[in-house]
């Protein structure tokens, strides 16, 4: 509906980078020139107050940060460059403009590395929850974008960085607020569950690679996503438990509450993915120069599309959001 | 966030359009080819249960017409050929799977005489209102798209097809309920409301042309756009009352109440340009042998940007919302 607000068009915080000469803010409409050779990459995600946030868990700043955050984790697991993102945000009237705006610089903030222009969305009044929707536009060379549907048997199952942060920091909110007081580790876990930081650099360099890579992004935890490469590729996936690169400041939880947050935890926003052995050893060597931590977790089988996670000498099988354990 | 339902891949209602080779549905992000020579448009669309629409004055399948149909507009204001749309949806609990896929249904309906394809989105829940967000996808030739600020001292003010029907059927709706019963006339009041028709054809005619064209889709009212248009292009509108051109269903209300709806009541989603006057002799050939209808309602002058409307000879500001009459 027409901008009741008209925020968009008005506030233009320090950090928002200007739109290049290819990109205008039409009338209702965004514009810009598709690059040749390329293909457009569109991802949308909604947040609601009260279901994916809480005022007391996210500042306004960070809500607009994250929301942001969640697209630019899709497109990175296709590989894409992000380029635009345009904005659709149902405010209530308990939201200050202030508060709006502040949202919006959040966003401004996740778009500046990238260099992504706001070009367009929609303001409108709602008397129930805050609603904010983010379309966020890539592109990928043809022919390069990655898919969760290409592990085959033998493959080697990785992982970029650590997990588990983002669910022991949401953890440390609900206990003790939003304002804490926090350790400098207890900080560090707070601030990965409110200001994630997704993954472009290594789905780039994954995507120019050339080789065959099954990829997906971790916004659901490692069990949850690891069971979408399985179903998508039709394998079964083994994830050796003590392999998952944990975050170090988690160190102070017992090991079973870690690997909870690393498995079932999500919105951790790395990437997980399957390649050939040689694929995995030259790209971990393409990894290590650009400063990105890669890890084996696991192998690719022939088999039911399932995963299984080893621990020791015993084997259960992950579902999406537990475990099942069986004797072996 | 990642789909609770996963509703947009699961449904495949009998006419939705099969994507075409060139489109596909990534993981979590739609992919598509840019066209070379184009220019790619987006719009943004919110509508919030209670406050955009209300379950008794559309059904589940309106309302998800309506909500394209919006976005098809602002893309037929640019003169933009419609191709995919994206849907993020926040459903509360009250709302059955069954309805939302009646929704769905409602846009497929609105997209199918474009071909457009639905090639992404996100389904949330939320324990408040419904809220759809629409983002359509839409290109036009570089060079050609058209813009409000480009109305000249001179030019004529020119409408597509007929106006005030859609508040004339709302009126109707909150008098009577979604069910009525109605007679004809007011069915095609109801009807206008609840389906209204973007003028996309009209949008292509104006665009490939090659006239210097202001252009603005009617979604709030003929006052508010023509504001619009005036303050874009830094120019006098004057429209004449009794040329702007009214639903004949409307008849049985004064012209007062008319003229009122057509004014101000907006979503009629009818367009609204400026031309120089042979441009539009043009224009109108053109738009007749389409079966198109072209109506001039006034002119534009050299002054400071407002909009005055001439009833008899009378002479009052047209604001955005109100008439703001004076002595002559």
């Amino acid at each position: 509906m027409r901008d009741e607000f008209s925020l968009i068009r008005s506030i233009s915080p320090a950090n928002v980078h200007q739109p290049s000469l290819h990109v205008g803010i039409g009338d209702d409409a965004a514009i810009y020139e598709g690059a040749p050779e390329m293909e457009e990459v569109l991802c949308v995600d909604t947040m609601v107050e009260e279901i994916h946030f809480r005022r007391d868990t996210l500042t306004p700043f960070q809500i607009g940060y994250k929301s942001l955050a969640i697209n630019i984790s899709d497109l990175a697991a296709m590989g894409a460059t992000p380029k635009f993102y345009l904005v659709s945000i149902a405010v209530p009237p308990q939201w200050s403009d202030r508060e709006i705006k502040t949202l919006y610089r959040g966003m401004a903030e996740c778009a500046a590395p990238y260099r992504m222009d706001l070009i367009g969305g929609d303001t409108v009044s709602t008397n129930a929850k805050l609603v904010v929707t983010v379309t966020a536009v890539g592109h990928v060379p043809k022919g390069t974008r990655l898919l969760r549907q290409r592990a085959r048997p033998g493959d080697v199952v990785f992982l970029t960085g650590t997990v588990g942060q983002s669910a022991a920091g949401l953890e440390l909110l609900n206990k003790k607020g939003l304002h804490g007081p926090f350790t400098e580790e207890e900080e560090l876990l707070v601030l990965a569950h409110q200001q994630p930081q997704p993954q472009v650099e290594a789905g780039h360099l994954f995507a120019r690679s050339g080789y065959r890579i099954a990829l997906n992004d971790v916004s659901d935890g490692v069990a949850s996503e690891a069971n979408e490469l399985a179903e998508a590729s039709k394998v079964k996936l083994v994830l050796k438990a003590n392999t998952i690169p944990l975050h170090p400041a988690m160190e102070t939880f017992s090991k079973e509450q870690q690997l909870e947050w690393a498995l079932f935890g999500g919105e951790d926003f790395q990437l997980i993915g399957t390649a050939a052995v040689d694929a995995f050893a030259s790209l971990q060597q393409l990894a290590i120069q650009r400063g990105i931590s890669l890890t084996e977790i696991g192998y690719v089988e022939a088999g039911s599309p399932v995963v299984e996670l080893e621990e020791g000498t015993a084997r259960s099988v992950l579902k999406k959001s537990g475990y099942n354990h069986f004797a072996k």
